[in-house]
């Protein structure tokens, strides 16, 4: 199986353009068969205070009422997808920005009430990725740039995390491509000791995650982080790397950053 | 040569959600191979007002500064762009939405300063449509909506007009197949009579257009219009049809609107 190397940038890294350049050089230098997955976080609270949506957040997740989906349509679907493709663009990386309705990319259904009522986020369906449609542009040289938007296919467009559009990608995908899915975030990884940046742990077992989540050394956002990479990983990605954007291709090559594999049985 | 529809349109019908399904309707039962290029106009001046980003017209133009510009990446390449292609899927039309910075798909210059400076304002490059990429997509049986945004190749996208784009599609496309073109706007066509909409003129040849500008009964924004129809039968696209976007269906059997043909020797 080909190679295919999956990354997902975070928020806070698409905020500011400077951190985002530098990302988006490391990336267009990767080798080999290559997409992008991005979030948009902080931009689309501030176009929305600017147009007096005001963004709500319940366990660290986005509120997505009908004004709120239209802000992340055209932060998300708009302006980030395509600053960052006409960048790439110019780094000679044949990006291709596209959201989960186009080419039908990924479907997914409104997220279920249960205790809370979310709004127009997408839970993807399962087999809801057109892998067709992802093969036929990685094997004709682009390089698709996902914004994190589903549909469902009965005309809504629908507010999904990116995390888990990657994760989801990255196993569908995985049936064809031996995968590396990568987490760029703000942070150098998990670390064994939250204060210091340097203890950063290479590879990280399920039961090392489930010792250090119940000793409380890993928890807040990196729980459904990591809860995320094992779940790829369970699915047939062969790693999971997660850590800071600016070391990108020490990432790929296992130089920096957590780990994540299955056991070697 | 295969038949290909091309339908431009306006902002005028994109302002409204309901004559823009209605069309959409329409344009997905369309049969045979087809492309849909949109425009962006009012959308783009009210998010803009919203945004405290007032918009400057010289001659009918935006003036672009980079505000203006990120309104028109936000609601033109995010929020109408992706609408209509949700809304195209879930009609069983497998549309994906692109810019001209996706897939290098349409490569433009700033346009240079001459009496207006118009900012951020591109003008597509001799050769600068990427039919490879845009054959993929359409035997791939994908259906590709443009969104009036080109890019220079050095990572910035520029504003430009939807009906040159449109314009400039068609040319490029009609080396390999059999191009009509529609521009769809909320006129019937060109009418004899600019007071009576019954008074559409079926044919127009170059010699009638001469005629009717001269006599001052085609003016204002059908000039533009026309001039463009003029120069895409003349570089080889085999007709052009200019009505209303609620006729779609009969504008592509001309039945409705205006046509124009290059004059048959």
């Amino acid at each position: 199986m080909k190679p295919l190397t999956i990354v997902k940038i975070g928020g806070k890294v698409t905020d500011s353009r400077a951190a985002l350049y530098h990302f988006l050089d490391a990336f267009a230098s990767l080798p080999g068969l290559k997409l992008l997955v991005h979030g948009g976080g902080k931009q689309v609270t501030e176009t929305g205070v600017q147009l007096g949506v005001r963004s709500t957040f319940v366990e660290g997740r986005r509120i997505t009422d009908d004004r709120t989906l239209e802000v992340v349509v055209m932060v998300c679907g708009g302006s980030i997808n395509k600053t960052i493709t006409a960048y790439l663009q110019s780094k000679g990386c044949d990006a291709i920005g596209i959201s989960g309705a186009d080419g039908n990319v990924i479907t997914a259904t409104k997220r279920p009430v249960i205790d809370v009522d979310f709004g127009l986020v997408g839970d993807v369906v399962s087999e809801g990725v057109n892998c067709d449609l992802l093969n036929l542009l990685l094997n004709s040289g682009l390089i698709p740039v996902v914004a994190p938007l589903t549909h469902d296919g009965c005309g809504n467009l629908l507010n999904t995390n990116a995390d888990t559009i990657a994760q989801e990608i990255a196993k569908s995908l995985s049936r064809q491509y031996e995968v590396q899915l990568i987490y760029c975030f703000e942070h150098r990884g998990v670390m064994a000791n939250p204060k210091d940046s340097a203890s950063v742990i290479a590879n990280l077992s399920q039961e090392d995650y489930h010792n250090l989540s119940t000793a409380g050394v890993i928890s807040g956002g990196m729980i459904p982080k990591l809860e995320n990479a094992f779940q790829a990983v369970s699915r047939g990605v062969r790693s999971v790397v997660i850590g800071h954007a600016s070391e990108l291709s020490d990432l790929t090559r296992g130089k920096a950053g957590t780990t994540i594999k299955l056991k070697e049985v």
